[in-house]
């Protein structure tokens, strides 16, 4: 099959953030060309200019396409003839910065796919929604579990009725890496994280509860009705939550926790997802993405393994894997699912086709929107003693 | 060493409750003599005095023994010579008949062990505390998890300050075997459980959480504060709760959560606790009980197995293995642990001996008064939407 | 139900060894009572009578059956009446002893429940068959892993057909308290079980690898026709075996391994079977012994949990269990196992019925008779290199 | 830092195999570019010429270079301007055809990456050793398993002495997809694998066992004596083993096992490696790559996690990281670690600087060698009934 198929050849993808001592940025560059469906052909790596130029050669991007800003980026790529332009900018910038960025980039006709939390606030969310809302672009949000072959797998069997009714969710999100103070030293991940200007309002809930937050919402689709939050500070001098647990109240009647921390010690990126339905229960653990445990009173214990030639795999579970079962996918092949889904459609777009915009595979500007407001709601319930607020979002999707 | 010391005899033990169809009636009486330190020598095994005989030969107790009620034996008992007459009473009947038992027999100079939750409602445990304060008697509540050598290991490494300050807890109980209405059918584990007459205010909370509860106080010693509680019936028509969870705050200022569920598929019986503290974090999980996790950032996951001659095994969790390491000891001899620490103290009371009542190995009258506060309170709080309730007790051990 | 039904009454015990430093001792006590089913009224505790006689009150034996030789217990129990003597006899001695006892014990006519391996040497093992045979007794051997729920859960779903034709079997049994030379300093368990004149031909596989094999007959029932291994001794200036490894042809032409090892660095006790059929495969490991995965091309892997009331589970499997799913069952309630079903023959014996004696739930005289075979043919096949020798023995039931 | 060093620019890559059907060629191509340090430029991708050309687009490979055969690819890379040329080719074809293609690429100039076994036998591999020796041509074999930064990281381990004198190695590589005769329907991967014409002497064995012994040898660096087989095939009417076992005798004394099995209902690919020594024990699983677990009596169980940052890492293990602890990595990262490690030799040979060919961190020409000479063995030996024959190869390294 051609590369994107009618398309018939690569898209090309611009890099924002990504200069050197950056995690994420590298990460989003080996996801989003591990399928051959893109190259990585620009970039404005870094917000200060001569970095943003140093770091080019990093990824390969030719010293034409290595751009000192944003601004200069979407300026030059939209000059150039339409079969050179990149076709997309991935943010991979701390918090504070997304909005501008992204808001940009739609606006100057780029697809974006953008760092979660989606922006600083939900004020700025709902106004690139609108934004997004008014283009063409197609905007995908980096809440990269969703990618794994699995967790679609667990959308795909509660859309089915697999599990019937939901009852209950449970999601954590537990690491430890911030149980010392770490932003006292020189470490950059640690300090823009625990710094309320570049991180908002929430620091474990808006970098890690958000994701267990949005793990839940897209494997059940189950609509939030109202949340109650309690968020600590354990580490001593920290400007932001690194602990904290939420009750949810979902529509139907089902009860929801959401759990997380920065603070347990050897804990290392432990989002769990459990979901009790009146037909079957499940588990699923990103540390061991490749097994999914399903269980039904009076029968065995399942272990659902990632095994695309499976009889009990969906297609939505088995169109996510790569691999042969027993060799293991991980980490990068669940972002570049993220990837690979918006590709689709942007695919689409560049073909001048119609395509689906809120009922997407990969999470999209209105879970960005609910994300935020998911970190709102956390942060000004907890103040309050944990008082019940609402959380159920107009833009929410079903 | 002779049988209990310089006792130099076996303890004699009377069973209430556990007549045909009973399970923890069963488990008394395995755990009771798993060390050969006591004997079941007489029994009122049921409330039908017809079906308390007719049961007795199934735990070998002589005829004249078996008592019609437990009025009876208490009297009978009493009469007989010192040296023939019982030295404790086992309460193995369902809840709401546990305080006027274990009053009667501590009134009559006995000792008790005692079926968890206590009694039927705090006003009830308070009284019982008083009786047994007002008496000499050893008074034990089988909250049997605490029984687990690594349980007790767990609260000795707390005490010995190798966790650090502790900042959160969380534990859980989660159980399937109430996902349909059995209560309908003709099952009477689930008939008492879900009868609020028989069970007391709550279900699944008096049921299985108390004992989550408990396990977090017994290994970390953290006084609470206040409680706010959910409390969800998922099976329609079902007269108790059969899911909750609940937030702690605890007077240091960890924050803890207890989640309880007797409806989550396939789920048997996953009692779990995690500790959080500023040196190291710890896991362990009942349905896998000669293994506990001890985590601290930049060392390995390091796996504690029950092993009675490792060196980094307290004296508090060796003393609580009766095999070496890898021959795996499991529910009973978790069981058989909290009578055989009470059993110190039922000898040293023989011996005229002065023993501790309060800050015992064993689950005590007091850490009944604290489970009955807690389903108390929890119920409190889920009838009005979570408030926060005091939950600290005057009677509650540090 | 009457005790031990219609016999109504409890079976009367003797236990030889036992004495003060001995582990398998108490198992043996602790285990034969579990079920209420026995009591232990005599001993012949240790070799030497005066410690005999001193360790009467850990097991709480009067002291006029605390007898100073297994010759006297045989004969002044004999001279009891009929209605207090001993039914059976438990030989908890090292190796060496126990055909002398065990054989006495026979022609005295006492049952017998004989510790692994059976005898010294397989000459003992065939002139002991050859009493049991020409007795009326009862003779388990106690080869206590046979005893696990999910082991005989195993043994029926092959014999069901459920795993098709069997056409490989793993086993293993991996501990690691030999690696330093123990027998060196003042280890009683380690001193005897390296010492030739007290173990045997062979240490390591003498001790363990016996389980293992064991365990893979008493599952597959599958008939040995050859075997070729290879012992090492790892621990220097050791005098036996601490290692080894066994290939084995079966008469289906299933291929066998049996490793056992006492030299691995901090493995406890894990005995591990795994059987490939044409059909399904299973796996069951002694350290998490209330699971077993099996599992079948193209479906989710499946743990069977213990669970007696799951429609999976066999009558043989089902009938093993004690407690509800999730409350594990472990050590002491498998070797009860074996205590229980052999009561059931020893009281049809009693009743003057006729009984089972070779296609027996518990191991018998023939496995102890098998297992001798093995460890002879073993140690001889590794003396030359691992030359091929025949394993059927005439005496091994199928 | 620049793109492969001082090189400065991608490495230049060409694919042979990989066309439909093909799994190991996009594993190849997928691997190659993961760190962006080359660029998939050239292929031959069929040995059917229109084939070949018609895969070209799915690589996104340019029509100009999709060549229909090896020598028509070779003569024409080399005939274009250096600058331009390919570095190396990917040899991704079945068994029976590397021998030709990868001495021609090595003859014509080119380094090779060449899938495992290396050659169709011995006699072509001791062939193929003798042109890479008398070439500086960078060859690579693809044990990929070996590219697993816990595999590294355990080599280092044992190298610096951390697990003391090695006693013992276990390997195992169980599988289940053969369990039925997948050859008779159209399958392409079981077809070739099942045929002797194109795998060559051993079907399972020279599959997956060389994987398994390959990493028992990278690991421990043990240079084996002798070996004695047995084989089976239990699949009715299939050519080649699907099962079989494997016993070494290493110079230094200790014994290894390798058993592989493609036959085992529900297995997946379950490589598995355990090393005794007399410090230390320790054990790895290819379906959990980012744990290892280390024991040694006496301290608790240690699982050493996959993480770059933790003092317990040795620099080649961490140096095998790309993602922080908790961030799975598989098995693309663990194939592509092969690939790294040669293009460092592959930019010193371009920059015309010196570098290792014999004791490389990558499985190279000597190693597979020495997997040929296993495979020519095992068959070998358990055609005589499992008779010892020699295994140490002259062109073994240490």
């Amino acid at each position: 099959m051609a590369t994107n198929g009618d398309l018939n050849r690569k898209l090309r993808m611009a890099l924002v953030g990504g200069g050197s001592g950056s995690f994420i940025g590298r990460v989003h560059a080996t996801a989003a060309v591990l399928d051959n469906r893109a190259a990585l052909v620009a970039g404005a790596l870094s917000s200060n200019p001569e970095r943003a130029k140093a770091s080019a050669p990093d990824y390969d991007i030719p010293e034409a396409r290595a751009y000192g800003s944003v601004a200069e980026m979407l300026e030059k790529e939209n000059a150039l003839p339409e079969d050179q332009r990149i076709d997309f900018v991935s943010v991979a910038t701390p918090n504070f910065t997304h909005f501008e960025i992204a808001k940009a980039a739609v606006e100057a006709g780029f697809n974006v796919i953008c760092d979660k939390p989606m922006t600083f606030d939900l004020a700025q969310a709902e106004e690139l929604l609108k934004v997004v809302e008014g283009s063409s672009a197609v905007f995908a949000v980096s809440h990269n579990y969703t990618g794994y072959p699995l967790v679609r797998q667990a959308r795909a069997m509660v859309q089915n009725g697999d599990l019937g009714e939901i009852n209950a969710i449970r999601v954590q999100y537990i690491q430890g890496w911030l149980r010392s103070k770490l932003e006292d030293s020189d470490q950059k991940q640690a300090a823009w994280r625990t710094d309320p200007k570049k991180s908002g309002a929430a620091g474990c809930f808006g970098d890690i509860a958000t994701h267990a937050y949005n793990l839940g919402r897209y494997i059940t689709g189950l609509l939030p009705e109202e949340i109650s939050c309690h968020l600590r500070t354990f580490v001593p001098g920290r400007a932001l939550d690194d602990y904290g647990t939420a009750i949810i109240k979902f529509e139907n009647g089902a009860l929801g926790t959401v759990t997380a921390s920065q603070i347990s010690h050897g804990r290392e990126n432990d989002v769990m997802v459990e979901i009790d339905g009146t037909k079957a229960s499940l588990l699923w653990r990103q540390e061991n993405p490749n097994e999914m445990i399903v269980r039904a009173n009076g029968e065995p214990h399942k272990i659902y393994t990632r095994d695309p030639n499976a009889p009990y795999m969906t297609e939505l579970g088995a169109a996510a894997c790569r691999l042969p079962s027993g060799h293991p996918e991980a980490f990068f092949e669940a972002f570049a699912n993220v990837y690979r889904s918006s590709y689709d459609a942007m695919a689409a777009r560049a073909l001048g086709q119609s395509f689906e915009k809120k009922d997407t595979i990969y999470p999209n500007v209105y879970d960005g929107v609910e994300g935020m407001y998911f970190v709102q709601q956390c942060v000004a319930s907890s103040q309050e003693n944990g008082v019940w607020l609402p959380l159920k979002h107009a833009a929410a999707r079903r």
